[in-house]
């Protein structure tokens, strides 16, 4: 059985490195909305089911879908998915190992059939790269995929219903793509994309709960000068004025436990070495589980930045703002997930996630739930993006144990089990 | 003669303002090296001087060249010059206004002819805009427009010899361009490009040197990582460390009397909200009027960057670097200037030039001065650059004066008074 699951966690490995290939950019893993290698990709993955006698499809939205029986009619389901697109320069586990996981949980079964049927999801988007928005796969199947995304054009001025068509399906038929029936709950895998479990030692986590974020973009004015002719006491340097907000930032971050602050974008205008900037903008986003410390958060960095803005003799121009709340995880699911982590030998860590995943967007509508795995170094985002063999063995372990405690609570009540 | 002296003042302003619109690009004033209508701008200077009775050429650097003789033949040549061509969307006066004011100083003269003969400059180039390398005009006409200048390309690929061939100028024949025979000195006016006279309430002030500069570009390296699921302790964030080390850089500016240091430039990469930066490249402008001074401050600055980078697991990289020496003007001339200055009923200010200036390349080989004239608030290199009809009056009384006291003391000893 271990030799077994050795094998089927290396087998997970190279489908995900297999499916890296299929890229819109030659010698580097891109791959957006719809581009037409999706199609390929959606070929692949289905060979790989095929010999389980799942039903396929291909939703209006684009995204995979597979459906493997229960042993009776009319049970409820199971969902087990993630996301098949990916951000340009990508690795080759971001997303599609959730998916993969979910074809070797139901290898796992060897025929077998559980009191629940399991769908498998392959969301079509998550990263939101062609079209700036992110989730379209997964907003389709909780039914709010509305006009204002399907009318959202990419560069090329192609919209989201232009971009359904050209793959060649109907927009038209997007509402039957939202999910119907009994759901028992959604489960999604993924790389933890962060150093956590790493430092820590660990292969697994629970994830409680998904983190609010708040984004902001502020620019500082100040006036561009002469570097060489204007005296340091004369200058209202846009540049100088930034960096000491970019500190007070990162002070902020330290500050509060389990804040993340960052400006990871500034542009300073004009941008020359022998001109004091006149113009510095830069974006901050902010993540805490807790809305109201994110909040708060973010309300002080605004007031630093008015006070450094003041005292500098600069303006402040505030530009796109957004904030979104933070999303539970279903605690008895997670409860579960943390038992099933146990009985596969390791030690059960639960967290906060940190990025956004579509168990955000399921959750709106169902018991949701994620599986970190460990990432080396905590790299992603990247072609260094790696998982260990035995960290998916692992992952494969919990999930197949997850799999059977779900089947008993089932067969014991006939009930749904995890919502309270 | 007040009277006089204000109309004349006020046709410089017109001169220049008119000078303003012969530009390569449409509603804003751009006229780089040896654009087609820098020919327009030669045929209008010409204009001014045809009834004075100058010998004009344009030497084969693109110069343009005007001899209003001495009393007598084998005289030597005093020279009054700076430059014609402007940054991109240029003010009316950076570099043009001491052209102007050159013709109007022979004008003063009302046909009357000195123990010296005026030789006016209107440099062909000097911000360095179109090849990246400035001072192409004065380096031709002191001798150092060498094959390696020649040979850079603007970005289209047309070489600066090519560039000259296009304007009908023979490159064979820049060894002509350099000045020879007796040169009593070079007199520079320019706009202050700073806010120091305008501060102080002053119209004009005698430079006594031009500040060395340096200048370096570093890049601190860290670690693009995920802004939200990489906890703060975890991160090495390339951005945050370009912006402690701006702050020392404002510190160390302020630090130091006379030093003037800015970050004016800032690139960081990948330049994405939810991502930490990896990479941040900053550049740094040091100026000082005393080189030690210049070289201790930037030496200081580079070790802070290597303990910021050391402390936040960050790596330098260091890119291009430059130190270019302080220059001295000639100090007799600089005395005759602040006599000439106090003579036209002003205080004289003694200042240091924050900016290059061609008069730093002619004191290569010739005793070199400036006269600096007030700019308004300090804005230069922008459509708002300015000066006033007071203070150009000033600076023509001035200039008046200078000629008189050089002509007189060449009168009494009939050598060269300039050189100790």
């Amino acid at each position: 059985m271990t030799g077994d699951r050795k094998a089927a966690a290396e087998t997970v490995i190279a489908r995900c490195r297999k499916l890296a290939t299929l890229t819109e950019e030659p010698g580097r893993t891109t791959r957006t909305f719809l581009s037409p290698l999706m199609r390929d990709v959606h070929r692949e993955i289905a060979a790989w089911l095929e010999p389980l006698g799942a039903e396929i499809k291909i939703d209006a939205a684009g995204n995979f879908r597979a459906i493997y029986s229960a042993k009776e009619t009319n049970a409820p389901r199971l969902l087990i998915g993630s996301h098949l697109d990916t951000v340009p320069d990508a690795g080759c586990f971001d997303g599609i190992l959730g998916v993969v996981l979910g074809v070797a949980l139901l290898e796992t079964l060897h025929g077998d059939h559980l009191p629940f049927a399991i769908e498998l999801l392959g969301f079509s988007e998550e990263e939101g790269v062609r079209f700036g928005a992110p989730f379209i796969g997964s907003r389709a199947v909780v039914g709010t995929l509305d006009e204002d995304l399907l009318s959202r054009e990419d560069k090329r001025g192609i919209t989201v219903r232009r971009a359904i068509e050209d793959f060649g399906l109907r927009p038209g038929e997007i509402p039957d793509a939202r999910l119907m029936g009994e759901i028992l709950g959604y489960l999604e895998f993924h790389i933890e994309q962060g150093p956590v479990l790493d430092e820590l030692g660990l292969p697994l986590a629970a994830e409680e709960a998904i983190v609010g974020q708040s984004r902001l973009e502020l620019t500082f004015i100040g006036r561009a000068n002469h570097a060489g002719t204007t005296p340091m006491h004369s200058r209202q340097d846009a540049i100088a004025g930034a960096a000491e907000w970019i500190a007070m930032v990162e002070k902020e971050g330290r500050r509060v436990s389990g804040l993340v602050a960052t400006v990871g974008k500034i542009d300073a205008k004009p941008g020359a070495r022998n001109v004091i900037a006149g113009e510095a903008t830069v974006t901050l986003d902010v993540r805490h589980r807790d809305d109201e410390i994110r909040v708060r958060a973010v309300h002080e960095l605004v007031r630093q930045a008015e006070e450094i803005a003041k005292r500098r003799r600069l303006s402040l121009r505030r530009g796109a703002e957004l904030s979104q709340p933070s999303v539970a995880m279903d605690p008895q699911l997670v409860a579960q997930i943390e038992d099933a982590i146990r009985k596969a030998g390791c030690e059960p860590h639960r967290m906060v996630s940190g990025a956004g995943h579509d168990a955000m967007i399921l959750a709106e509508k169902f018991p949701a739930a994620m599986i970190f795995v460990r990432s080396p170094l905590g790299i992603s985002h990247s072609p260094e993006e790696n998982v260990t063999v035995e960290d998916v063995e692992k992952a494969i372990g919990a999930g197949a144990n997850l799999l059977e405690q779900l089947a008993s609570s089932l067969d014991l009540s006939k009930k749904r089990v995890l919502r309270a």
